[in-house]
C-alpha cells in the first residue's frame, strides 16, 4: 500500500432471511464506488437465528470486542420465526445499539421520482427522522409480578435523561440547520406522557435558542401520523423518542416508496464505537433465497455509512444511482443481483 | 308521561372551540331519531378552558357525582392553546376515563362511499379498533428527579394488569365474533416491550381458545401502521393498548375519511358508570365559531351512544343517514348547521 492509501475496515453481518442476498449487493456497490486509494477490508460475522439455534448465543463479549475493531458495521437483517419474539431483538440488535451507544437512529424518507406510493397525487416527501436510540421504553426496564396468574402486573418503564435527550436534540438541530428548509419538528405525546414530555419539550426549547435560523414545530405523535399521510411535505427534520421513532419511520417508509428503499443508520456521532447501518426492512423469510428482494435499501444504507465516515461524494453518487435506477425501473422485474449489478455500473460510471 | 315511556338522561359537555357547534347538531339529530315514547332529558356541563381560567377547576368531586346521575355523556371537544398542555387532558378527559372505568375505547373506521381518502384506489376500509382505555402508559405513573437540571431523569411507567388486559381482549373477541369476517388482530410491540408484550400475547392466546370461530393475527405496532396505508382491508377488529390505540386510530381516521367523520366511545360495558361518546377530533380553535366544522363525527358518536344504550335501530338509522349524506355531498360546501339539518331530516324521514 502506498503511504497515501486509506483503509475502510468493515464488519459485515449478513444475518437471516434475505439479509445475505441484499448485503452481497451492498458490498458490490460499495466496492464499485470506493476511490482507488481506499482499501476495503471486510470481516463477516455469523450472528442471527442459525448461530442462536446452534450455540444459544446471540452476541458474546468476544463478539463485541471483535466488532469494536471496525470502522463501521453493515447489517442485512436479523430475525426468524423459529426464534421466540424478542430473543434476537433484545439479545442482538438492541444490545448493540446500547453497547455502542447508537443514540442517533437516522432514517431518511425521500419519495424518489418514479417510485410508487400508496398516497394519491405523488406528494413531495423529503425528510429525515432523528430517532433517539438508547433510551425511552427500549431500555428493558420494567418487569412483572404474579406472572401467568390472573393477578399479573407487568410494567414497562420509559427512561429519559437530560443528557440523552439533549445530545439527540442537538444533533437534530444541526442536521436541520444544514438543510435548505431548516425546519425541525419535535414529535412526542407531552399532553399525556407529561414527565418525559416536559423533559423533551424543555430541552427542545432551550436548544432552539442556539439555532435561531431553524424553524421549530411540535406535534403529538398521533397527529404526526395524520400529517404523514395527508401532508408529508410539511416535514423536513423530525426528532423524537425511541418508540415514537420506531412507529413513525415505518409509516414514513410505507408512504415514501416502501421498506424496499428505506435505509437507516444506528449512529454514534462521536465515533467512540462503530456505527451500524441497516435497511429498515426485516429478514422477510417468505421470499428468502429467491433473488426477489430489493437491495436498494441496503445500498442506500451503505451511502449513509460512507457519509458517516466522511466519504460524502461517494455517498452522494450512490444516492444518485439509486434515484436514477428507480426512475427508469418502470414495471421491469429484476432480480436482487440484477439491481445490484445495475447500481454498481452506475456508481462506477 | 305514559307508563310505557322511557327516559334518556344525557349529560352534555359542549366544551371548547368547535365543541358547542358540533354538539348542537348531534343533539338535533338525536332528538329527530328518538322514538316518540323516549323522553330526552339533557343537562349541560361547562367543563373546559373557560371554566378552568375562571375557577382553576377541571373536574370537581361534585361534578363527578353530577355526571354519574346520567345514562351517558356526549362530549364535543376539550382543549385550548391558552391552557398548558396536559392540564385539561389529565385533569378532565383522562380523569373521567379512569374514574368511570372506560376500559373499552371503541373507534370504528369505515371509508364510506364518496368520501375522500389520501390513499390511492379507494380501498375497502371497515374495521373497528378496541383500544384499552384505563392502563398502559396513560396511568400517569412515573416522575422526574433533578427536574430542570442537566441531570434530570424522567420516567413514564406503562402499567398492564391481567385483569385489565383480559377484559378488553374478551370484549374485542366478542365484537369480532359478531362481525361477518370474525377476525381479530392484536397490535403490540412484544419483541421490545417484552413484559407487557408477554402479558398481552398470553392472554390473547388464552382467550382465543374460547372463540374458535374467530381468526387471529398479531402485528407489531410499527408494521400495523404500514398495513393501515398499504392494505387496510386486511383489518376487521384490532385490539391494542392505550398508547398504540391512540396512535393507530388517528392514522385510521386519516385514511378513512379524516377526523371530520371519526367517532369514538369511551365505554364501560357493564354500565357501572356512564359511558362517554366524543368525536376523535379536537377543539380546532382555528375554525371555531365559523360554522365550518363537520358535525358528522359527533353525529356518528351519538349513534355509538344509542347502540350502547340498546337503541340499535336508531343507531343504524343515524349511520345510514351519515353514509347517504356523505355519498351525495360532492363538492358542496355546507355549514355545520346545514349538515346537521340534513341529517336530522334523513333520520326522521
Ligand atoms: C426489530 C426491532 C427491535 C426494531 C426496533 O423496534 O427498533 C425495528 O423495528 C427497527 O425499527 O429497527
Ligand atoms: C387528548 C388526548 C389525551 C387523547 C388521548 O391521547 O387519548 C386524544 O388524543 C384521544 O385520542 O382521545
Amino acid at each position: 500500500m502506498s503511504a497515501s492509501s486509506r483503509i475502510l475496515n468493515l464488519a459485515v453481518i449478513p444475518g437471516d432471511g434475505i439479509g445475505p442476498e441484499v448485503v452481497a449487493q451492498g458490498l458490490k456497490v460499495l466496492n464499485a464506488v470506493l476511490p482507488q486509494d481506499v482499501k476495503l477490508e471486510t470481516k463477516e460475522f455469523d450472528f442471527g437465528a442459525k448461530r442462536y439455534h446452534a450455540t444459544g448465543e446471540t452476541l458474546t463479549d468476544a463478539d463485541v470486542e471483535a466488532l469494536k475493531q471496525h470502522d463501521a458495521i453493515l447489517l442485512g437483517a436479523i430475525g426468524d420465526p423459529s426464534v421466540p419474539s424478542g430473543v434476537l431483538e433484545r439479545g442482538f440488535l438492541l444490545k448493540l445499539r446500547f453497547l455502542f451507544d447508537h443514540h442517533v437512529n437516522l432514517r431518511p424518507s425521500k419519495l424518489l421520482p418514479g417510485v410508487a406510493t400508496p398516497l394519491k397525487g405523488q406528494p413531495e416527501i423529503d425528510f429525515i427522522v432523528v430517532r433517539e436510540g438508547t433510551e425511552g421504553p427500549y431500555t428493558g426496564n420494567g418487569g412483572s409480578i404474579r406472572t401467568g396468574t390472573p393477578h399479573e402486573v407487568a410494567t414497562e418503564v420509559s427512561v429519559n435523561t437530560a443528557f440523552g435527550v439533549e445530545r439527540v436534540v442537538r444533533d437534530a438541530f444541526a442536521r436541520a440547520q444544514a438543510r435548505p428548509r431548516k425546519k425541525l419538528t419535535l414529535v412526542h405525546k407531552n399532553n399525556v406522557l407529561s414527565f418525559a414530555g416536559h423533559l423533551w419539550t424543555n430541552i427542545f426549547t432551550k436548544v432552539a435558542a442556539e439555532f435561531p435560523d431553524v424553524t421549530t414545530d411540535y406535534l403529538h405523535v398521533d397527529a404526526a401520523t395524520i400529517f404523514l399521510v395527508t401532508d408529508p411535505a410539511r416535514f423536513d427534520v423530525i426528532v423524537t423518542d425511541n418508540l415514537f421513532g420506531d412507529i413513525i419511520t415505518d409509516l414514513a417508509a410505507a408512504v415514501s416508496g416502501g421498506i424496499g428503499v428505506a435505509a437507516s443508520g444506528n449512529i454514534n456521532p462521536g465515533r467512540e464505537f462503530p456505527s451500524m447501518f441497516e435497511p429498515v426492512h426485516g429478514s422477510a423469510p417468505d421470499i428468502a433465497g429467491q433473488g426477489k428482494a430489493d437491495p436498494s435499501a441496503t445500498v442506500l444504507s451503505v451511502a449513509l455509512l460512507l457519509r458517516h465516515l466522511g466519504y460524502e461524494p461517494e455517498a452522494a453518487r450512490i444516492e444518485e444511482a439509486v434515484s436514477a435506477d428507480l426512475a427508469e425501473r418502470g414495471d421491469t422485474v429484476r432480480s436482487t443481483e440484477q439491481i445490484g449489478d445495475a447500481l454498481a455500473v452506475r456508481v462506477a460510471g
